[in-house]
């Protein structure tokens, strides 16, 4: 494991993105998001994706200048056409058009078609925050990982949610979830490392449990709650992806193994302004009062405290920041690759 | 059993609350959105609380002249104030205003304060569909049945969401879900019956599975996936409740203790009109396309079919309107014995 400065990390996206050609101005905008996932914890979706970004860059399955702009626009409702640029572009400029209207209009809904993959969920639905705003994001996940409930065919992603609400001393509440019990990356995760999964995570096609992660792609992910957690990544694939134009179900192409085909990702984000319900003060103070009262609780036997969504990523941010950001051997040996294939200068350990 | 016309049903709500000196035209609109709860299948949360609301409204913890208000406006967002008045008028008052600000702005977000128990959320989620629109619900749930993940004191309820979306030839999705693996109502059910409940509903103090529910008092009700049902039920709670000053956490009544003290029950509904985002036809027919994919796939063993959410509902309120709802004889005689302190006629059978 090395160990990598934030500042140093963001740097090095930016060259390497700069050296695929991508306009300087892009290039700042995803190498900071992308950094800011490391920061935040979200290691599966940070710098970690960079190598396949790359991929998908030099096949031409991503476009470098894309005309971001509104295909449709009602006030507190627009939606957004990525014309198939990097996500983390497509989703900041969506983002910015929600918290711009949200502020008039107390609310504001934002579709988004012709994206890609855009790191971590938490990433935009975090940004309202500055703005005094709750955020709310959903995405449809960029390959098939389990079919409906009761079925064998894989025709739903993970379909991620994320929900952040401002505090005011505590750190804000950020909740980033799949709604299957496990993300696919934990499980890939497992397998590199040798290890067995729990039974709950997977199923194989006869509905047996599935704990040897090698066998991954002869299984399902499982959903939250079973039949719920279908319908959340159903009613999530409806919003996200149809109803705005993209990909869902049949459609979505996976970028593990095609780094051609559009991908038409689609995703939303939600701003509602504080204000427009409340003071902010005391809307913020009774966010900290909530989070103390649940944090207050005693506790089960076998759990040391009770968390709150976004606490744990807030304390990883905090190190990170002073000590360094961890990059694992294999990742840096291939972001070493990477960089000697652009013939830019590779990262420096901090 | 007992079987009875929905006709006969809704009349005789509405005598009942007429009878209790609730306004004919309130009464009118509560009935048959009672009604429509247990045409949709909906048994615990339509008549069935009939004698819950009565008792309620007879203690004076129900204001039967509720001076239903916005208590904030910006277009596409509102506060709704219920004044204490009955869930069911409150949040009809507060969906329309929804709709008609979802047709001006594409979007509308409208939360609830000062409100009460509405009856199931997908009647409310649904209302959008006959105007071409898709509705989100979320209200906070009136009894704290699980603490936060890993602590061991009440302080959330299962505060549900329910999600329609319009198709075209088959029924519209309709999903609506407790952030618990289990409703309450069906542990109740089940120690009315006399029998276990699974492991992975509940579990006692000590973080042991409780299948005994008789024992539901010493226990919690487990969320879905886990800490991440917690995170949907601290989210939900917070923008349904906190954000609208509603209660939330250890502020909410537990309503089948208490009959006198005000709920201040909060909830919000979403319109998202279709029309705002594609051509309403083609998005009616890729919804129709996604329920027959769903449906298309192939079955794991012990499955029959792939079931897509609101299909069940559907199927039972075409049974219901021909052939009445069925109405279990202890209910039966409550509401008998309710008729009788009422000196109102009583239900006939069908």
């Amino acid at each position: 494991m090395r160990s990598v400065s934030h500042h140093q990390l963001e740097a090095f996206v930016r060259r390497c993105l700069v050296a695929l050609k991508m306009p300087e101005r892009h290039a700042t905008i995803v190498a900071a998001l992308m950094t800011d996932a490391d920061l935040n914890g979200s290691d599966g979706h940070g710098v970690f994706r960079l190598p396949q970004y790359v991929k998908r860059i030099r096949s031409g399955g991503l476009n470098l200048q894309p005309h971001i702009h509104l295909a449709e626009d009602k006030g507190a409702m627009a939606l957004v056409d990525g014309d198939n640029g990097m996500g983390h572009l497509v989703m900041r400029f969506a983002t910015e058009i929600a918290m711009e209207r949200a502020a008039e209009h107390g609310v504001s809904w934002v579709g988004v078609r012709h994206s890609n993959h855009a790191g971590p969920a938490a990433l935009y639905a975090r940004m309202p925050l500055k703005r005094d705003m709750i955020g709310i994001y959903v995405a449809v996940g960029n390959a098939n990982h389990l079919p409906p409930w009761g079925g064998t065919e894989m025709l739903l992603s993970t379909n991620p949610i994320a929900v952040a609400i401002p505090s005011n001393e505590e750190p804000p509440i950020v909740l980033d979830m799949a709604t299957t019990v496990a993300a696919y990356g934990k499980v890939k995760t497992a397998a590199q490392r040798g290890e067995q999964i729990p039974e709950g995570w997977m199923i194989d096609e006869f509905g047996n449990p599935l704990t040897d992660p090698a066998r991954a792609n002869e299984g399902f992910l499982l959903p939250i709650g079973g039949p719920k957690g279908y319908g959340l990544s159903l009613v999530f694939g409806l919003l996200a992806g149809t109803l705005n134009g993209a990909a869902f179900g049949k459609d979505v192409v996976d970028f593990n193994a095609d780094s051609i085909s559009f991908t038409n990702t689609g995703h939303f984000i939600v701003a509602l302004a504080v204000e427009a319900f409340s003071d902010i003060a005391v809307f913020k103070r009774n966010v900290d009062a909530a989070i103390r009262s649940m944090k207050g609780s005693p506790t089960l036997p076998g759990f040391d405290a009770v968390r709150v969504p976004g606490e744990r990523s807030f304390q990883v941010r905090c190190q990170r920041e002073r000590s360094g950001i961890p990059i694992p051997d294999a990742l840096f040996d291939s972001l070493a690759e990477l960089a000697e294939s652009l013939d830019t200068e590779m990262l420096s350990e901090s």
